[in-house]
């Protein structure tokens, strides 16, 4: 149910010897065609990895014959040789398997800083080609983990005989423009490459967009869409968009319940809010706000905190006409004290905040997780 | 050397049953004159507490005979019933001195959204009103802490026979605009409030406001500069404004020093920047990075970290012309690998970011600290 669901696309996850202790690094996700269409959406750091720059140019021309996916070194901030080690990473792709370098997407993950072990990437190019088959996904999806748990795919099949399947990695460095993350979907629908482009963007707006684990914004965040037509089925775009935003957002589910050293998963919903990005800006001060993810971390229901986080804002909103909600009890009513926080039952993993900005009918969703120590001890341990 | 340290004022600290451990959680700053000049600058959270609303109006008329403060409640979030509360508080001080209550300044610090035990409060200010004495800054210091670990104060003798002492409380949601705490200054100079207000403004600029510890905005901060013009002395402006900001430096050191679980005080210069804004805003960016803030806490010199954390900002820079030191090792030339990382020594508590944006000749100094356990601990366990 990965990116091998869709017809047209094998796939292979190889252990190519970048990560020292030899689990999978090296995916490659192949289009076997008829149509090659596809789509991508970066990161919006200032700061983009060499992988980001290369495909960034590749999807500008709507055609991607094949994506080459390495875990166990972000090839980020390396300089001209760094691209050059992408540049060389897609010629390595496009030789072997008889397509054009300028149809290769490259996308990396790990550590910034270091260059990547060409001696060891080259040679693993190779040997994933050579172990493509058409139930290759899972095995890709396994090969593009770092510190993620468990690997993660989805699929949504129409009963109109066509699919979109996908596989992503990302546990850390999750914030939006996108979050830390690399997510690859495929599908046998027949569309060019517009509809997919206005499809993904779509999608990843409400979805990827609004996971903010932790507001670390990646170098690396590449999210693409690759089109086989193999289904002979040409959807109607509404239908079509919404399986990519379905598949998208069971993805980022995933990458929410498998963040870092999270107990908890936070639903912060905004509503009442003048416009969405009104909405949007006051979930995302409020998902940032480390006090209150330390707090719903120990349980304490502390809806002082989401006040303040929300004063921080530009929203429209009256500060003695807010309300807000933990796990559905009005705590906090018209600024100021509500019902007993007592009655907030917190003991499951799932955390629903809900703010009332009383200013509209405008809302917006975004999920993030809880500040633990577990969280401190990974990320000042494992260098990434 | 706290409040008292300058000639005109009395201050006591007093414990009036706020806190349930039974600590001194009341203290009392009075202005004995001549002056009553006064200047105030408080949170930019458009949440405001009800002590914050109370005292900017009292400010306003650049006159305060008094300032009352308390920790064991912040009330904040509590109300038409709160802001009550904090005026029966004035007027109970003004009763006591024989004041008028609108030149009684007011702070409070503590749990948001729960009323204050008045019952317990307004017996509180008639004992430390009888306790006030020209020493009792060091009290008083004592009384407003909350979850700090030791009280700060600090003071400035000019060789021309006046003098600027103070007092801060601030251990959490210390972020800029201010950084959460409370801070009462005072001084012996012979000035008028509208000298005080521009000494005061320029010191927590580049003081207070760039003191960023957690990335929490607090509903209650507030800083204020008493003068009594007792020292008969009537210095040069800029002479006065340096001494106050050199208080405020101070203090604003302690608080950084004193930051909840904190393990590194971390210093980030940002230099070469084309505005002092956008110097400010990288600085800030940086100082709210938690992957960092996790990897200098882990003696890990990350700088892709910090590359990251620049790349989300709006700032003039090249990503291939960044440079980044980590305790004066340039870690990072020309947004790729620099000097050997191993070179770098973070064994001690302080430690030294510099960020070079090869865009201009401006430059800001924000001070953070980094992420720990303690302090996820510290904030799942105690609500603030």
């Amino acid at each position: 149910m990965s990116v091998t669901a869709a017809q047209g696309f094998t796939a292979a996850g190889v252990a190519a010897g970048l990560k020292e202790n030899g689990n999978p690094d090296l995916a490659l996700v192949v289009n076997q065609g008829p149509r090659l269409a596809a789509a991508g959406v970066f990161t919006s750091n200032r700061v983009k990895a060499a992988p980001v720059l290369w495909s960034e140019q590749v999807l500008a021309g709507g055609t991607v014959s094949a994506v080459v996916l390495n875990s166990g070194g972000a090839n980020a901030c390396t300089g001209p040789l760094g691209f050059q080690d992408t540049h060389a990473t897609a010629e390595k792709v496009a030789d072997v398997l008889g397509y054009s370098a300028g149809e290769v997407a490259v996308a990396s993950t790990g550590l910034i800083g270091l260059r990547l072990p060409m001696d060891k990437l080259l040679p693993g190019i190779e040997r994933a080609a050579a172990a493509l088959t058409p139930d290759g996904g899972e095995g890709a999806a396994i090969a593009i983990k770092t510190t993620d748990t468990v690997h993660k795919t989805a699929a949504f099949r129409s009963e109109d005989g066509w699919t979109v399947g996908g596989m992503a990695k990302g546990a850390g460095m999750l914030a939006p423009g996108l979050a830390t993350m690399l997510v690859v979907l495929t599908t046998d629908a027949d569309l060019d490459a517009g509809s997919l482009d206005k499809a993904l963007r779509a999608a990843t707006r409400t979805t990827f967009d609004r996971v903010d684990s932790d507001g670390c914004m990646s170098t690396n965040d590449t999210v693409l869409l690759l089109a086989s037509g193999a289904s002979g089925s040409a959807p109607e775009y509404a239908a079509f968009a919404e399986a990519v935003r379905a598949v998208c957002a069971d993805l980022a589910q995933q990458l929410v319940r498998d963040a870092e050293g999270a107990s908890k998963d936070i639903r912060i919903e905004v509503v009442g809010a003048a416009t969405e990005e009104d909405a949007v800006e006051v979930g995302r001060s409020i998902a940032r706000n480390n006090l209150l993810k330390c707090a719903l971390h120990g349980e304490d229901p502390n809806w002082g905190r989401v006040l303040s986080a929300i004063g921080t804002t530009s929203a429209a909103f009256e500060p003695d006409q807010l309300n807000v909600a933990i796990n559905d009890v009005w705590v906090c009513k018209n600024g100021s004290v509500g019902e007993d926080r007592e009655l907030v039952d917190m003991r499951y993993r799932e955390v629903r905040v809900t703010a009332d900005l009383a200013a509209g009918s405008q809302s917006a969703v975004i999920w993030t997780n809880d500040l633990t120590a577990d969280y401190v001890h990974e990320n000042s341990a494992y260098s990434s």
